[in-house]
């Protein structure tokens, strides 16, 4: 049967980290002492395999673990459990990358649009897109639409709610969604050109289809969602919807644990690059480096090379750096990023000035700039 | 308005420390700029506010923050969005403990049975219950109904499938289930006492559900559900279906990077304690201390203290420690636990020697002996 490979980067000396690596042959599948696993089959097959064990750095190693692609048995719940389901809760194990036959990329649809598709929506063939999030929480839709609306007069390709920004009260999510989508439509209508307003659909289990198809119905033009709090396969579900049919925004809400301990988790080029995309998004968003959070310029290249690398025929997606992004390093993003990007301002585009539509054409104008 | 509160673990001196804690107060709820913030509403009410700081150590501070109930809008999703979205992605930052009014425990319904619910479905007062995992990976289906059947034989309350079964070709959901489900049912009319199968139910988004009727259908007597891989609030929106109405046992797969690094993440207390209960489990798997993996005594202890915190109306519910529990720690372990408890032997059954039942009625022997 085809295998799957999984990268892990083990802590510890030469000794400990391939005690380590044999430990997640058995972890990750049979969970059962060594000596009592049964031979033929469930030894020859369903145990992992190290197929790969190299020094790292002083105090790490690299091993390369193989499984069967039937333990994974086609689902995205089950493949994330082999890579990292148990060995995640043992200190010094960090994934590093994930490797997919064909058989089982198949399995997945992946983006329904990726960068390609996102752009035709757009009707954006090669810049960088512009996108900002609806902010702060605590406004009324009302509000919100107006700041929408501005925004998108000021060319500010895709206006999205703020993660925060789900069912509350003072925003309630049908009349946000519904005074937002018309507020972007009207600017469009005045401008001649598309922007999209992405409505946030985390929220409880049994209402995130019916929030995706009400703002469908309204005319948003994309959804936001945050796998770390709904799930991941719940993101993939949305996006093999045919009836929805909208580009997908991931947001790391919640997902931080992940890679904030460098001996631990998951690395920055699998989880927001190689997984959102398996789980179907169309754009990965996450925080800049030298932003207010504190993701490296590396780390943030690692996942540029994470929304396109090979993956079967499952589509490269659009990097969506945000995070206390100030237009100042518009020009040295651009040189990290290249055009297939969505730069993201939420905050700092309040902080240019008291003139939202101007501070927009100001950030529009940057990007234009950047890439003549 | 009501206001909810988290004890978050600051890593930095006194000053760096602080500027963090006000950090939180803007990051999770209206991440914007301080002195953008409009004055009013969103100032006095949205945005968080410090309410003690306390020394921890000589490295890290407490501080309470409180929100306004109203930015979590009764949604679990967002609950945790406002305890953890955002400020899990930087550095230093542990959540110790959630405190919710009882405005905002109401909206949840919690576990459906917790202790008491699960001792009578059980038909077991007072003494701590015995369960283990059908394993390895990669038996039939067949096979795994025999061990079941040889565990309820020999006295195990609670026989659950090992967390990787899902839907493997060498032993698919309906089929397993259904045998697994047959087998324990027909060792209980041998024995004339009741113990219940739990079947794994962590899959895909859209079969979830389905797969909890069949369960049922089959005569299970509970469900299994890694919320790590399929959603804390996947989980809530179970426990709250009244046409299930099984007993919810989590897994912890996938969630060892909330816990696994000291100064990040989310405690022990309320990750596998207090979130657990919010999002509906009757009982909570974690890794026992002493076993193969790295858990301490104390935050074992922690979890359990967790499992039964006041939490407005929310049940308490059962640590059920397992992972290389062996038979020779039971004594121990219940110095620990007391008689509120299940624990979980997988792997260590089938170590004691070749004769499962007898081994089965050597565990129990040792939880009767232990009570006396």
């Amino acid at each position: 049967m085809e295998r799957f490979s999984v990268v892990y980067r083990i802590t510890g000396n030469e000794q400990e980290a391939y005690e380590k690596a044999k430990d997640i042959c058995l972890e990750q599948t049979v969970e059962f002492p060594a000596g009592l696993v049964p031979p033929g089959f469930i030894q020859d097959e369903v145990v992992g395999q190290i197929i790969e064990f190299i020094s790292d750095s002083a105090t790490s190693y690299k091993a390369t673990i193989s499984y069967s692609v039937g333990t994974a048995a086609g689902e995205l719940t089950q493949l994330l459990n082999v890579v990292f389901g148990n060995i995640s809760i043992k200190p010094g194990f960090r994934v590093e990358e994930i490797i997919l036959p064909e058989s089982l990329t198949r399995v997945f649809n992946g983006p329904r649009f990726g960068i390609q598709g996102l752009r035709q929506l757009l009707h954006i063939p090669e810049r960088p897109l512009l996108a900002t999030a609806l902010k702060p929480m605590g406004l009324s839709s009302g509000k919100l639409a107006e700041l929408a609306y501005q925004c998108a007069i000021g060319g500010i390709d895709i206006i999205k709610d703020d993660h925060g920004l789900t069912n509350q009260s003072f925003a309630p999510f049908k009349e946000r969604v519904r005074l937002c989508s018309q507020a972007v439509d009207r600017a469009g209508e005045e401008t001649g050109r598309k922007s999209i307003y992405v409505a946030n659909i985390t929220g409880p289990q049994e209402e995130i289809l019916s929030r995706a198809s009400y703002a469908k119905a309204c005319g948003a033009g994309g959804l936001l969602l945050a796998p770390g709090l709904a799930g991941f396969d719940t993101m993939r579900r949305l996006a093999d919807d045919n009836n929805i049919n909208l580009p997908i925004f991931s947001h790391p809400a919640f997902l931080g644990s992940y890679v904030v301990s460098p001996n631990n988790g998951i690395s920055h080029y699998t989880l927001f690059g190689q997984l959102m995309r398996l789980a179907g998004a169309d754009s990965t968003i996450y925080p800049n480096y030298g932003g207010r959070f504190s993701f490296s310029r590396e780390e943030s290249s690692s996942i540029i090379r994470g929304t396109g690398a090979k993956m079967g025929e499952i589509k490269p997606i659009f990097p969506c750096p945000g995070g206390g992004m100030s237009m100042e390093n518009i020009p040295d993003m651009m040189q990290v990023y290249g055009p297939d990007t969505i730069f993201l301002i939420g905050g700092g585009l309040f902080k240019k000035g008291p003139d939202l539509v101007a501070n927009c054409q100001y950030f529009h104008s940057l990007i234009e700039n950047s890439v003549k």
